[in-house]
């Protein structure tokens, strides 16, 4: 056996800042080195941020990943980090001669080994995920070839991602052919309990690799998708050695004891039993292990309970969009309702009450309540507030044109847009939306209204979750419950008309949530949907309702993503569409 | 050598419609059979209609499309035209075992073959595109099945769409073992010059086979995509034999002298020279020819010239867009100049002039000319009109609120939006906007304000074209000049404060179009849009209004796509993205 002490750099690059992300290379590679790591591992497509969609088209954006790359290696060594060897994820391109169906330039999910100045070996994923929010296929040709070099006595492979999720390729060949230690880079988004389904993967695949599998993540938001961390070091037999911390960055360091490695240098070809085959290269940068050591303890950072990690994975988010696309400060509408009052909570916990701007914008339907209530909370978070009352301006557009029923509703709904739009405009601040995803889902929300604005916070959130994360955060130490109570527990109400309730025109949410979950989340048709239990006319109605707000979802900005299936990306259906499930 | 009379259906169905899809499938069965034909074909999912997205992931809607193939097979016999063998394109699974990024319940793009009531045979796509707008990695699992069946003596091979654009495959496969006859089902979107690209391919295809290639494609709008019919007939030597028109649908029927088939029935398993293998199945409906007959003379659709074409793709996706999702009618603002002249001429072309509305929304700002403009198209194309002033809303705003410079800009097309989509809530006319691609390509155009609506007829049209085709149908018979002339020739302004220029903000288009084509359209980088001969700095300018504009482009409505690369599905960009080419 030799030791190996390993770094995983769970780190938050941003997708397009080539520079930015070699110069945190550099940064965290220092630090790994510090801690006198052995060998350092970064995340998937690191260089340029995952995931870039079709900026890898581009073959400016392509030779400036791989020109940064050489130029990493070089600096690495400038800055005497050179002797640690570094694994870090970027974007290469294969070299093919262009056809039909080929992505233009033949793009590569790319994992390389920086040593000593050098690029010393370049590898690329080989299962290209296609399906929820991956379009790997479209961006990216397959990868063929498997590294593994020896380092202190250690046989170390390296695979990517989806080569971990998928049967053959990359993993089976390392079962075959044997290494000491599978590294693997992911970019592998965050959704609800999925870190529990991650250790039991990396558990089963280190198995049948028979070895050691450190499997380094992503930490943050881009765009919908939040990365959540979680790297992870699980032994041959599948037992959990160390994991870091959940949404934060983090170098997770551990010491393993490791079986010396025994295979030849040079190259072989292996079936990677799943249609292909694959190269193997062998190689060597340094044959002794290291003379022995005291390992120290290992950490096994906790898990946030599901809550929690809701609640993380969407203040990462909203934190990330408003950072990374350069807004300091956003602006959203205060109702006094349990949806804006958690979206400010979640906008204050990641920004900070100062960025934070609400605006109360009464009407001649708002009730005493909704005032008081949004008054409070902003007493209570210390925001930024003012108060436009919009009466007037609905007088205004009622002397020009003659409206009714829904028209006038979404009228109110459609000024207080306009006015969040105008203050941002003025103002420079990011507009939050307040929808959650049971209303987003239902229609049951006024496009161009209340879904104006550039980022969604609780898009993903159904209602009933909604109330169950305000009644978390209330809960959390230290200070006051930040979220008034009578928010938490009034009726909800549009308050669009008088009297109006939420249940004139929807189920009530703990009825209407689990069908929600069933038909989006599952795409479970209407016999489905019955034999689970739900009602028939209710599951006629909220089907139709579904697939009517087909164009409004479309419209919505980007929120957070925390179940496995949502809008848009995820779960694509034509606008123009008359199957019957649509108009049940 | 013998005879076949071959009916090519060129249709227009609709996605989801399986019913009334399956009526289409009756009724122009009749027609062929009434034309005396010996075989008819539908296009690519012809039932379902083309691209279903996520609905193909659905059990229920497969099931639907499946029990739908066989009852129109007993309902093609019942109705007496059970003795028509039928090739139509329909939804179908291939019952493999569910695994990590095979599409759920593993659906195949298939064709069938229905004859005396029955099924006779069932393929599947064997290439699955999956670039551009296409997602079929997503939706399909690969068909490895020819069919070749010997009607009159003649073998006839059935193949779908993508297996002629790539190499391999079953148009590899049918060259080696021989047929008298491809059929090729499609669903091929238009985009400019694409019938000169799809002639050449069919002619470069027929010669690889060794056969006459029949292909039948669809016609009509489903969301952004314009089918535009133009199937056709090559021979074995790449020469026309017959072309449908453009844009319309069309029973295209030709007498083919085709080479008598001498294949043994049976299967025998073909390597596809693409790494696969296909098992070609040979069966017999009728060995012997039919009885010589007179064939009539095939016809040869002229082509469109280039704006015809582009102008006819507008019309005809925006009327399906409209009466696909049934709506009636369509309101849009008129301000006097081009792009909402151009709108209206298209949508009066599409619906006719009395489902078309049109609202006057002037401000202080707005010249009288721009009044007298809109008056004047109004009158001469007789649709509807009303007035709506916006300047005592434009004041209810500003007593509530103070905004300068852009915000207050953008107020005022706030105002005119919120107008547009209150008496679309009020009276269900659909909102068309009326933006073109130079103005949403860089941002010029205000979020929730002239970008409010459902349908953007002109999204994909740059503003130099927009001047073309309005001149174009200026010039066509019959009636006088839709447009006036003053629209078409005075300069482009926004008037959104006084005095102000399209020019005070853009480049002039006429230097800008050629720019946005070579980036949006061609993905080139900074260093190859100036090697291309682009002005440096205007290149670095415009690099930057595009890529900021992602966001606003991304809540645009759907319009008729006519360049191969416009935004959203074609063009996905992170809207979290620091590439320098976004912040030169």
């Amino acid at each position: 056996m030799a030791q190996l002490r390993i770094a995983l750099a769970q780190t938050n690059p941003v997708v397009g800042d080539i520079t930015g992300n070699a110069e945190m290379l550099v940064e965290w590679t220092r630090r790994a080195a510090e801690r006198n790591a052995h060998l350092v591992a970064f995340p998937e497509m690191f260089l340029t941020g995952y995931p870039p969609e079709d900026l890898v088209l581009r073959s400016s954006f392509v030779e400036a990943s791989t020109s940064a790359l050489t130029a990493a290696a070089e600096r690495l060594a400038a800055e005497g980090l050179g002797d640690l060897p570094v694994i870090v994820g970027y974007l290469d391109r294969a070299g093919l001669t262009p056809r039909v169906g080929q992505p233009k330039g033949a793009p590569l999910d790319a994992a390389a080994l920086l040593h000593r100045g050098r690029v010393i070996t370049k590898s690329a994923k080989h299962h290209l995920p296609n399906y929820g929010v991956f379009d790997e296929h479209r961006y990216f040709v397959r990868g063929d070839r498997l590294p593994i070099f020896r380092l202190h006595g250690i046989d170390v492979a390296v695979a990517i991602c989806e080569d971990l999720w998928q049967d053959g390729g990359p993993v089976s060949v390392v079962g075959e052919v044997g290494a000491g230690l599978l590294v693997v880079l992911n970019g592998s988004p965050y959704e609800m309990n999925k870190d529990d389904v991650r250790l039991e993967l990396c558990a089963r695949r280190a198995r049948e690799a028979g070895c050691t599998i450190a499997y380094v993540n992503l930490v943050g938001g881009q765009d919908e998708l939040v990365f959540d961390g979680d790297s992870l070091i699980v032994s041959p037999t599948g037992e959990l050695i160390a994991r870091a911390a959940q949404f934060t960055e983090e170098l997770l360091v551990a010491d393993l004891d490791l079986p010396e490695g025994t295979g030849e240098p040079g190259e072989v070809r292996v079936d990677a039993r799943d249609g292909t085959v694959i190269t193997v290269e062998r190689f060597t940068i340094s044959a002794e292990p290291v003379a022995p050591y005291e390992p120290e303890p290992a950490r096994i950072a906790e898990r946030l309970d599901d809550l929690a990690e809701v609640y993380q994975a969407l203040v990462l988010g909203t934190r990330d969009y408003v950072t990374k696309n350069g807004f300091r400060s956003v602006i959203l509408g205060l109702s006094g309702g349990i949806d804006s009052a958690l979206t400010a909570t979640i906008a204050v916990d990641a920004l900070g009450p100062s960025r934070v701007h609400a605006v109360l914008m009464p009407s001649r339907y708002s009730s005493e309540h909704s005032i008081i209530d949004a008054e409070e909370l902003v007493r209570r978070q210390g925001i930024n507030a003012v108060t436009v009352p919009i009466t007037g301006i609905m007088e205004a557009f009622e002397k020009e044109i003659s409206l009714h029923g829904l028209a006038a509703e979404n009228l109110q709904a459609r000024i207080r847009g306009m006015i969040l739009m105008s203050l941002s405009n003025e103002h420079g601040h990011l507009v939050l939306t307040t929808g959650n995803k049971s209303e987003l889902a239902t229609g049951y929300s006024t496009l161009y209204g209340d879904s104006a604005g550039g980022f969604a916070p609780i898009k993903d959130v159904l209602k009933t979750m909604v109330w169950r994360l305000a009644e978390w955060r209330n809960a959390q130490p230290p200070g006051p419950p930040p979220i008034p109570e009578n928010s938490i527990t009034k009726e909800p109400s549009a308050e669009l008309r008088p009297g109006q309730r939420d249940t004139d025109s929807l189920p009530p949410y703990h009825v209407l949530d689990p069908l929600l979950r069933d038909y989006v989340e599952r795409d479970m048709g209407r016999d489905e949907l019955i034999a689970a239990g739900h009602d028939p006319e209710l599951v006629t109605r909220v089907i139709r309702m579904v697939d009517r707000a087909e164009y409004k979802r479309r419209q919505y900005p980007p929120g957070p993503k925390i179940t496995p299936k949502n809008f848009g990306r995820d779960r694509r259906l034509p606008l123009t569409n008359r199957w019957r499930e649509r108009l049940a």
